[in-house]
């Protein structure tokens, strides 16, 4: 499969694994790169143990490392270290997550590498970054979720601590860590200078956290935990239905104008309490129930047609099935065939980052086995293999 | 307060509202670019609207837009256009979050900008893209966390319906829309060519849920909300103490033994059923209840200090209070003051893509009134001020 995107001609070596940094490194994948995983002899990359398993295979593991190659290195010993340093001599960037210090341990700390490789980009992404005085503390997503505060105000206001349902702490991470590579890509062609960029998944929650901090900063309230509500545009929440749920994003006068004539309630349209989003969301608790009577009166589709007409902005609550299915997603390319040998073809996650004049193939190649890609890379390198 | 970065040099004109796009082009201002919003006279921005409001100032507005420039102008007035124009003439990067079309109906859809304007990138960050059957459908964050499914997997099992506490509906598309812009600005240099990027909300969510989606396409299985509980990893979840909860993420088997000995548990690190983490993940229902019942006896903080001495990742669920005092913040700078004539200084979220070689300064520029550098932009482009 050829690669094609702006990225095309970058050679990335992947030291990563588990899933912030894998995260980056598809990333840069989808965007044209050539991503080579160097993986620990015997185990590889840990999450190739995490599940769920088809015949034995990981699809964790698949759905975050497809389009990559892999080459099993083992970084104390010496003849892995000479083809790990062919490899970055000739690569344009480098990414880990490890536990700070674990580079310099094996010699490849960013001064070392800097000196050794003045054109190569490193990216670390860590738990708490490579400064202050929880560098050096193992983390994990659940770890940062809890201590970012994003488990403070995801929840029902009464139930117990709740965790965003996918791994925003590592994903979140991986993302801002392929901000910083892409804009050290560009800067390299314009300074010349290869750059070192230090990504912490604590500071990461922070940045997606902003408003809830900022609202903290300014005003010394706590946000809480809301269920389904938006803090500050009403109504823009979830209501229950005759036969479930759907969500109402009324985010402006226009629209909650639009809703109330919608669900033939003129009368809250014309509310005094309700003329204004600051007004609705202070008046919140009165606005609500009436809106409840009449949505819980009618099912989830009923309404869907009606708000869609009326051009106010709803949901279902939709499943992986549902979503799976949506109407959007395959004129989109966002589910991509993985065919694999081991497991069949999986559908995994396309590529959201669309841009013209490149292609963006309704397949990609799976992610490869331990080692797979070992002696290709050899060859390419002008090693003999049977010296390794 | 000079601009460092490595995107240094780089001019974006900036017609992005509320969140989605002006999350971007904040990621493109902490780069090092300058960023000049070009709002609507009279309201700008629908975010200045937005409380929490400080002194009459919107600070969820502030939070987003500061080290940002302003200009208001009139789109559909001739004087305007030209000015605006002048603007792309000299930009490297044009950002937008209307609903499709709207580009188009002003004339600088992408056909017509890219003719023009040859070295313009455009990016464009709408709720489904500029292709496929719901394109034309308006959408906010609310509406995408449903759609996308993210809400499925985010609650406790039993709650209703729970949106993710922050608004990753809109800050995920704002952050792969800078990685697209990035990795564009990188392509350019190579190629020489301008590209659009084409980012749809929807999309992103289904990027960022690739682990549930996978989940489903491989087993079949559509899964669910787990609380605080990690689908695949065990123990990773919360768990109750005396005086609140804590949350343990031994993300491997070294973890569980330590897990084990801290809480004097040799019995549990010794028993058959939990020797591997699928293990554990399988019976997963008679470990907890033991793990519940150590840590239940003791407070979060007696526990957080023995799980941290031996080197078990652990946490406090922090609020935004408590992650606003934690000791890694002040550190890595992730809480940076913006002095604001009308609002006092305010500490918002800092940037988590630390970069060798430029400046993270303590403090960043507020966000402008509407309109603010209106005279500062005409001069700089030569236009006589008495014409406007």
């Amino acid at each position: 499969m050829s690669k094609s995107g702006p990225l095309s001609g970058i050679t990335v070596i992947d030291m990563t694994r588990v899933l912030a940094g894998p995260f980056c490194t598809l990333m840069l994948a989808e965007l044209g790169a050539r991503v080579i995983k160097v993986e620990t002899p015997g185990t590889g990359d840990d999450a190739r143990a995490y599940g769920p398993f088809v015949n034995g295979k990981s699809v964790y593991f698949v759905s975050v490392n497809r389009g990559k190659e892999s080459i099993a290195l083992n970084l104390k010993d010496d003849g892995d270290r000479d083809v790990f340093e062919m490899l970055l001599a000739k690569a344009d960037v480098v990414v880990e997550n490890f536990r700070p210090g674990t580079m310099e341990k094996l010699g490849y700390g960013w001064d070392d590498l800097h000196a050794r490789f003045p054109q190569l980009i490193y990216a670390a992404c860590s738990g708490f970054g490579h400064t202050g005085p929880h560098s050096q503390r193992p983390a994990y997503d659940m770890v940062v979720q809890a201590m970012g505060g994003i488990m403070s105000i995801t929840g029902q206001p009464d139930s117990p601590p709740t965790r965003v349902g996918m791994s925003i702490g590592d994903i979140g991470a991986g993302l801002f860590t392929a901000v910083g590579v892409n804009a050290a890509l560009y800067d390299r062609q314009i300074s010349g200078e290869a750059r070192k960029i230090d990504i912490g998944m604590l500071d990461c929650q922070l940045s997606l956290c902003e408003n809830a901090l900022v609202r903290y900063s300014a005003t010394g309230e706590v946000p809480g935990p809301l269920g389904a509500r938006h803090p500050s545009i009403t109504p823009f929440e979830v209501f229950p239905t005759s036969d479930g749920h759907l969500i109402i994003a009324a985010g402006n006068d226009t629209m909650y104008q639009r809703l109330c004539e919608a669900i033939a309630r003129p009368d809250l349209g014309a509310d005094a309490r309700f003329q204004t989003n600051p007004l609705r969301n202070e008046n919140h608790d009165a606005l609500i129930p009436e809106l409840n009577t009449e949505l819980s009166g009618e099912s989830t589709d009923h309404w869907l047609e009606i708000l869609d007409a009326a051009g106010v902005p709803a949901s279902p609550i939709n499943d992986m099935a549902r979503v799976s299915a949506h109407p959007q997603v395959e004129p989109r390319n966002m589910l991509v065939d993985v065919p694999d040998e081991t497991t069949g073809t999986l559908k995994v996650a396309g590529n959201p980052i669309k841009i013209s004049g490149f292609d963006d193939p309704a397949s990609r190649e799976s992610a490869p086995d331990l080692d797979r890609d070992r002696a290709a890379i050899l060859e390419e390198l002008g090693v003999a293999q049977a010296a390794q």
